[in-house]
């Protein structure tokens, strides 16, 4: 079974023990629709390559510990795209979960998924129970008031933000959580793997500005201009495109030099090369494939 | 020390280890505003008398357990408030947190809430590591998608309510994990203790029913005649308020009557009789009292 197949099939089991028959029809549906429709599942892939790259001993725990991870960022999503935030219509190429049942529904969607994702690492930590506080704390860390996702969301809020905090926050978060959990579901010291996750975070949210201003809406399966249409910080209008592409270099080149020893050193660096590229409007991907082979990687 | 003292403490020690100097100044604000306003604590103070009930071992634990509690019911009025919802203007006497903050930063601070009662649980257990995942699954199931607060809330959104169901998962809910929890923080079986819980919950929900229509909107801190004015189930709607009084008073003695058999059991049915006269309107609960009374209790 791959990753992605691994992470569909925990997601689905998450959310098939989270809701019953007889929870309301309308909340399953959103649920399901803020969950199961297509996406990359970058975070939960990241934190299992590198739970892979440390052993994988106990699957069950590293499957839980990526889908938590990808129900927060759903959660994240669904509450980003309200009228409040956002006001997005579209999300992942569907409906955003507001507009398809409403914002009633797209609150307590969120709500629920934060709790669902916790409850997730519970059940599956029942026989490993000195895993689950660490991996609770690490995932609550990504996603809490402190310096998780609440609080990056929060700068948009106030009158003065601070570009590399608030982009540390945001997104990069979830991505440190991800290798850290990747690392703590394998019982190794999530420490040690947390510039990679920290650093691909901040790097993914530069590509994402990248995306809004260079990016084509019908493939992202969201609206382009964002950032600029609601005077959001982004790395691009603080650094321009081609500032923003040296400092994407930079960033993953640490990445790659961050990963600890360890047997699957080498495919989680093509791994997260191919990401990136990924991730990119194909003549950005090009200029950063040229400028990254440049520093050695 | 005192109960409401205990929880107090362990709400501030809660918000103060949650978030930083360096979290965004009005997020903090509206989380404190949010938990520390002046409130009756019912739920924390219940699951505290089980705990004690039951001997409270580990008083970090009980202490964290009740305050997880508290952030998680203050995180569903923090929603519950919102727009989409009530659009309450005031709450515990004082504007609601989207009035006060604003309607993104209320969104956000209900969020922060609920991972920081999952967050808070994981702290204070690191010494007692076999009562981190029972107290989660408590909590998590109170509040979650199945037959939590989220379910229960989620109810006001489809066409077909069924009353009871509605009642026992909005209210029920988290008093029925607060007794389960004030057990299992105390290294008890908390399945002994969920009736009393679920009974006092539902009995709460009626109660808050009779004070809606016969309440003081001053003295309640809120605005009274919301059930009417936005066609809300309510047991006073299904059953009048002679027959919701009787339904409360065979809620309140089947409650009294589950308590298990433990040295602080007669302290536990005064404190339960004397918590549901405080929160009825004066008439009413003088009625109360003299027909539980009539059932030998």
């Amino acid at each position: 079974m791959d990753a992605l197949q691994r992470i569909e099939q925990a997601l689905e089991a998450a959310i098939a023990k989270g809701m019953g028959d007889d929870s309301p029809p309308l909340l399953r549906q959103a649920v399901r629709h803020a969950v199961l429709t297509p996406a990359s599942r970058v975070r939960p892939r990241l934190c299992l390559a590198v739970a892979l790259a440390c052993g994988d001993d106990v699957p069950a725990v590293t499957d839980a510990a990526a889908a938590s991870l990808e129900l927060l960022h759903c959660a994240s999503l669904v509450h980003d795209d309200l009228p409040c935030f956002d006001d997005a219509d579209m999300r992942r190429g569907q409906p955003s979960v507001h507009r398809a049942y409403g914002e009633r529904l797209a609150v307590l969607a969120g709500d629920g998924l934060i709790v669902l994702a916790f409850e997730n690492l519970a059940w599956h930590t029942l026989r490993h129970p000195e895993r689950l506080a660490p991996l609770l704390m690490i995932v609550g860390r990504a996603v809490g008031l402190k310096d998780g996702i609440v609080a990056g969301q929060a700068w948009e809020c106030e009158e003065q933000v601070e570009l590399s905090e608030y982009h540390r926050q945001k997104t990069a978060a979830l991505f440190a959580a991800a290798t850290e959990a990747g690392a703590a579901a394998a019982g190794r010291n999530p420490a040690e793997w947390r510039t990679l996750g920290a650093n691909l975070g901040e790097a993914y949210q530069v590509a994402d500005d990248l995306r809004d201003v260079a990016g084509d809406a019908e493939e992202l399966g969201k609206p382009v201009g964002q950032d600029a249409a609601h005077a959001r910080p982004s790395a691009v209008a603080a650094l321009g495109v081609d500032g923003a592409l040296e400092r994407l270099v930079g960033l993953i080149r640490e990445a790659l030099d961050s990963i600890p020893t360890c047997p699957g050193a080498d495919k989680l660096r093509a791994l997260v090369v191919g990401e990136m590229q990924r991730l990119l409007p194909p003549p950005i991907a090009d200029d950063f494939a040229q400028r990254l082979a440049a520093t050695g990687h």
